[in-house]
């Protein structure tokens, strides 16, 4: 199969199995079940159940064996988008092209559907079927990289620096902890899926160290140059908010350039596994070019 | 060992091992960690953790087979509080008698740290030293009773309630989920790790289901005759709210008489196990009896 063959497998994969995983819209309590299927099913890159299933596919794992880690980190992510929209955190109003979860359904909708998408994320992984040795590895590892010392703790020091700059130090730990944790969680996990050894478990987590990082280089490049209808979400908001960012600390060509170095080191993280590297590749590739 | 000598034990246990599982208060993001430590430690009755080591206790298994459930639950037990109190949902300012989260931090650092806490519970099962089907069957009884299909359900339902009268049927639904699931779930985990039969499971399930039950009808009671003071969060809330309530359907009178049926109720669950069932007999009577 060509990556692209494989990208859109996945992809159609990873619809089938979050509807699976989500409560039916039909039932009581109706606007919770409808709140977190309005939240983990309206689109987005799906960038981290892609990077479980390549890292999985990497070491042979069949696809089945790595449903539960892509469908739980995307739960994680959907949640987390949630929780950062809300009025007392980003207060933001776009998302994805749609209204963000508290417009289309109200604040406190909102933050239940949230709380009930980061349970389910780890009810999936528990109820998988998959050695429990294996589904506790991966437990641990989503938990680790989603809570205080992962994600959320990047959030409250994202939140602790708005309004004031901040050294080019700080900022990348705060990306770590905040983009990173997450994609290092969905690479980790495809391969404990994929029975990887500790060494080639190593080399992986720098790859994809370093592809979090070029995201959100990415990401802060696409904030000053795209138009909000590219991004589907509230562009400019960087620098409105007073935020510093890779262009704000390194200028936009300095940006660019730690871009290409971030590329670079993506393919020499992957050149080790050869060939059968190139869907992993492929999403490094489309991370540091992507227009959304 | 005296009922009350337990108690105190596993009180002081429970607190011990919140203590571990928390974030240490010096480390960045300070703020997020303090905020989970407060949520987390400002007493409360530890009624879950207290149903985890007395379900444990009946079958034998040690407190410290019993630490990772006990912690778990009473994690989720205070991110609900959190989220629950915030300007929201019930906005509410007071709990335990000091300040809310979102009034002692800010509303942003009171979301995430109910996020946090609620991660964390997970991630303390993961990490358990259980065998591994074991600490599984945790996490599925834990994740589906705070979930859509439980707790955040049960909060979602009483949103949809506040403002209107409902009948007695969908009072006892709400609350089952509400307050039940995470009741039961307590009580489960620990008959699980004491290695408990299916139909054991079932008669101690009866139980915890009756004392959820009471727990609630109890709790409206004290809402309609207690003092704030006295309850250490703000009294004659649902009236407010024009929230149903166990005394608003079915009388003050009516409510008690309520009250006593489930207690006799509770005893009968428990008759089978005898002398063993001390301990869960006392908890079911402390939720009769208590004034805040």
């Amino acid at each position: 199969m060509t990556t692209d063959a494989l990208f859109a497998a996945w992809l159609q994969r990873t619809e089938q199995q979050l509807q699976r995983a989500l409560p039916d819209p039909e039932t009581a309590p109706k606007g919770l079940h409808q709140a977190m299927r309005y939240a983990a099913l309206g689109g987005g890159k799906r960038m981290r159940p892609l990077l479980v299933y390549a890292a999985g596919h990497l070491f042979g794992a069949d696809d089945s064996r790595l449903d539960a880690a892509a469908v739980a980190v995307e739960l994680i992510h959907a949640y987390s988008l949630v929780h950062d929209d809300l009025p007392a955190m980003d207060d933001d109003d776009l998302r994805r092209g749609r209204p963000t979860t508290h417009i289309a359904f109200d604040e406190a909708t909102a933050i239940l559907a949230g709380d009930a998408l980061q349970t389910r994320a780890f009810e999936v992984l528990a109820e998988a079927e998959l050695p429990a040795s294996l589904a506790l590895a991966c437990l641990r590892t989503l938990a680790s990289a989603s809570g205080a010392a992962g994600m959320c703790g990047g959030q409250a020091l994202d939140i602790d620096a708005t309004g004031h700059q901040q050294p080019l130090a700080d900022l990348k730990r705060m990306h770590a902890l905040k983009t990173g944790a997450l994609i290092r969680a969905a690479v980790c996990m495809g391969a404990l899926c994929g029975n990887a050894s500790t060494d080639e478990l190593a080399r992986l987590d720098a790859f994809a160290d370093t592809l979090g990082l070029a995201f959100q280089v990415r990401d802060d490049i696409l904030d000053v140059e795209a138009s909000s209808e590219q991004l589907g979400k509230t562009a400019g908001k960087d620098q409105a908010q007073d935020k510093s960012t890779f262009p704000s600390l390194l200028g936009m060509e300095g940006a660019k350039a730690t871009l290409d170095e971030l590329a670079s080191a993506m393919q020499s993280a992957l050149a080790p596994f050869g060939e059968s590297a190139v869907a992993l590749a492929a999403l490094g590739e489309l991370t540091v070019r992507r227009s959304h």
